[in-house]
């Protein structure tokens, strides 16, 4: 991944630690992909009635990992507000989503390991927020 | 806008005020067309050095504001607290992506016009928080 | 909508028909909305399982919507290369979606409001597209 | 990154090359968020209003890479067309972008990174084009 290679050369200062901020794009982009993925391949299971609230947690994770990624992803004008805001509904989204996803983990492989990055999702994001206070 | 039609013909039930629901989807997807063609519009402009910090505030919020809509179109599963959050981060971009463009608006229209947008979307997520609690 | 004042208060000059670019990202945008909500309401349904490929073209049409919207709302730097595959894929993704929801709009009234808007839809990028030729 | 996981617990049929989808999925990621920050970074760059068509195609390809991955990341319900126009979109905003980038690589090192993440991407969608002919 060429996230901290773009850190890198960005040509001005940034008020955050580039290596959480790096580590926490990552992690939020992967939890983005598997959350479609699951919503997906929840779709095709034969007890898809009982996955509609796992398949609906898995669209608003997927959506609002994107947009704090891209939030993460920019530097200039930094507003510390808007970046907590949303780093904390993005921990909010994805704790739930981990949640739900645990329960159905014993019957679809897809949901334990979408509820493994989930996880790791929420812990970045909190760790992040942790950082800037 | 189909935006009424589509919450009218949800076949479940809804534990919010759908009018205010409704009417808040619609300035989101105002908002953050509006973002976006100001960050277009800023790119043109020969003070485009001046506007970095504008253009920045308008992406986030058109991505904010396109996620959160995105929240409030889905009803099955229900999670006030994810809806909540994101509302919460949708307002604080709204109301500093207004303030920002408001810097401009006496030079530029398009700043004039997207400052007007994000204060009513800023208020109406703000209403929407309070009919929730 | 702010659509249109947003595009007259663009600074230069606009290389398509600027009546034609609203009405066409004003539908885009309500269709987004339209796929996004029928595809949570097919979620809420008891024959689910017989919706999950209205369900799937439903997503991805939300998702090709907005982000043609978005390239249809940039002006500056303007390629009519990206802008024309864009608008293929969308005409592509609503027709498909159009004619899926069709196949339900007998039994769901959000499915026969999704199918009408997406067909507006479709017929409006290929209205785009023939005025770009 | 978990792409190849989520694809190995998908419950049913897919009818495309796994091992394909799984690295383009991976590229398309890497490229939205490159192109993310490329953005990002032209704006703090002195010459700013140099890198304003530069800045407009990293958005749209930012956009188009985003909703191409997510509709590589679905297989219930697959529907050829779609996936195929969607790909060819992303291909011309990909090269597009790499040929713009490539113009400011000798003075902008987030220019030049961001220009072979792109070339790797047109790349990667074309060689998926290929396979599903």
């Amino acid at each position: 991944m060429s996230v901290t290679r773009m850190l890198e050369t960005y040509p001005a200062t940034i008020n955050m630690d580039r290596k959480a901020i790096a580590d926490t794009v990552e992690i939020l982009l992967e939890c983005s992909q598997a959350c479609t993925a699951c919503a997906d391949a929840c779709l095709s299971e034969q007890d898809v009635a009982d996955l509609a609230k796992c398949i609906r947690t898995d669209l608003d994770c997927a959506d609002i990992c994107d947009t704090t990624a891209r939030v993460l992803s920019r530097h200039t004008g930094y507003d510390a507000n808007i970046t907590r805001a949303q780093l904390q509904a993005c921990a909010q989204a994805c704790s739930a989503c981990a949640t739900e996803c645990e329960r159905h983990a014993g019957h679809h492989e897809h949901c334990r390991a979408c509820a493994e990055v989930c996880r790791r999702c929420a812990e970045a994001c909190r760790g992040l927020l942790a950082k800037m206070s």
